[in-house]
C-alpha cells in the first residue's frame, strides 16, 4: 500500500492514517506529495490528479490493487477491515458505535477550530491562541465539546486512550492535540494528561519528530507567523 | 431500535439513514423530533439532551442496548456491521473502498450546495437556482464534482445505481438527488436518469411521500420563501 501525505508540519488530515498504520506497523510506503500550492496549475494538484485522486487532496490510499481510497475516514475503515485481527476500532460493538460517532463528528465538524488554529507542529503561538479563545465563541465552543468528549470516552473506558487502548478515534484526534498544543488552549488536566499520552504514543512520536526535521515555511499555512523561529 | 429524526421535509441528514433503513426493511421505530429551533432553549435541543445525544443533532439511532449512535456515517457503518447478511456496503472490497470515500466526501464536503440549496422537498424553486448557479462558483464546482463523481461511478458498476444494487451510497446522496430537483440544477441526461431512480426507489419514495405530507413551515428553514404554495 502507499500512503500519499501532505507536509508534515501542516498536512492535518495526513498525520490521521499515516500515525494509525505506524502505529499498528501496518505496511505502507510513504509518499510525500509536497505542498507548493493549492492553486490548479500547482504541482501538488496535478501529482494529485495524476494519481487519480478525484477530490485533489491528501491523503489518499492507494492499495496494491491499484483500488484509490480518497478520505480519511473510508482509509481507516478499509484499513480496519482488511486487518480484522488488530484493534483498530474497539473490539467492543457498542464501543465501536462510540468511536464511530466521534470519529464522525470530527470529520465534519470542529470548523471554528480548525479554521483559527491550523495545525502547524513546530509551532509555538499561546499569545494567538488566547486571543483566538477571545474574541471566537465557536471556538470556545469546539474545545468545550472536545473537553466533553475526551473525559466521557476517558471515564467510560477506564483510559489510557478514548476507548481503552490506542486505535483510530485517539489517531483521529492527535492533530487535534497538536493544535491544542500549538495554540496553547487551557484544559483540565486529565485532559492535558490524555493529550500527553497522545503525543508520547509511537506513531504520533514518530509524525512529530519528523514534522518538525521538515523545515519548510509555507506562507499560505501560516496566518500567524511571517518567519519560521 | 428507534431512529430520531427531524421534519422530514427539511432535514436531510435524518433522510439519509432513514431512507436506507426503509429501503432494506431493517426493524425500526421512527420518531421525529420536530424542529421548533435551534436555540439551547429550544424543545429539540432539550428533547435531544435528554435522550443522550452530545452534538444535539439528528439522526440519532439508539439500539436496544441503549447505545447512542449520533451521526449518519457512523449510522450507517454500525447498520452494514449488525446486517452483514444485507448488501448495504458494496460485496466487493475495491468497490467498498470507493463507496466509502463517496460517502465521506459528501459528508465533510459540498458545502457550497448545502448552505445555499437546503433541502426543502415541497418547494419548487428553478430560479432561485438559476441565480444561485450563476452568482455562486463554489456551487458550480460541487454540482460539477457530483456530475463527475456519478457518472464515474455508474460507469464502472454498469448501474443502475451508484455500486449497482441501490445502497449507503445512494441513500447518502438521495438528499443531494432533492436539491438538484427543488433548485432544478442542470444536469446531463444519464445523471438525470440515476437520480430518477434514486427518487422512485422505495426508501426514498416514502420519505418524500411523508415530506409532502407534513405541510409544516418553517421560516428558519426558508430562506426563499415566505410562505407555502
Amino acid at each position: 500500500m502507499q500512503l500519499y501525505i501532505g507536509n508534515k508540519n501542516y498536512s492535518s488530515w495526513s498525520m490521521r492514517p499515516w500515525v494509525l498504520m505506524r502505529h499498528f506497523a501496518l505496511p505502507f510506503t510513504e509518499v510525500m506529495v509536497r505542498f507548493d500550492s493549492f492553486e490548479p496549475g500547482s504541482c501538488f494538484k496535478q501529482t494529485l490528479a495524476t494519481l487519480g485522486a478525484p477530490t485533489g487532496k491528501v491523503p489518499l490510499l492507494v492499495d496494491d490493487a491499484g483500488t484509490v481510497v480518497w478520505d480519511t475516514l473510508a482509509i481507516a475503515e478499509t484499513l480496519a477491515e482488511r486487518f480484522p485481527a488488530l484493534p483498530l476500532w474497539p473490539r467492543d460493538a457498542a464501543q465501536r458505535a462510540r468511536a464511530r460517532s466521534l470519529c464522525a463528528e470530527m470529520h465534519s465538524g470542529f470548523g471554528a477550530l480548525r479554521s483559527h488554529c491550523p495545525q502547524n507542529i513546530e509551532a509555538h503561538l499561546p499569545e494567538v491562541g488566547a486571543r483566538i479563545l477571545a474574541e471566537h465563541a465557536a471556538v470556545q465552543a469546539d474545545l468545550a465539546r472536545l473537553i466533553e468528549m475526551w473525559q466521557s470516552a476517558l471515564a467510560q473506558s477506564g483510559g489510557p486512550f478514548l476507548f481503552g487502548a490506542f486505535g483510530i478515534a485517539d489517531a483521529y484526534f492527535a492533530p487535534v492535540v497538536g493544535r491544542l498544543r500549538t495554540y496553547a488552549l487551557p484544559v483540565p488536566a486529565p485532559v492535558a494528561a490524555y493529550m500527553q499520552r497522545v503525543w508520547d504514543s509511537p506513531g504520533v512520536a514518530a509524525w512529530v519528530a519528523e514534522a518538525l526535521a521538515e523545515h519548510e515555511f509555507l506562507d499560505f499555512e501560516e496566518p500567524y507567523r511571517t518567519a519560521p523561529v
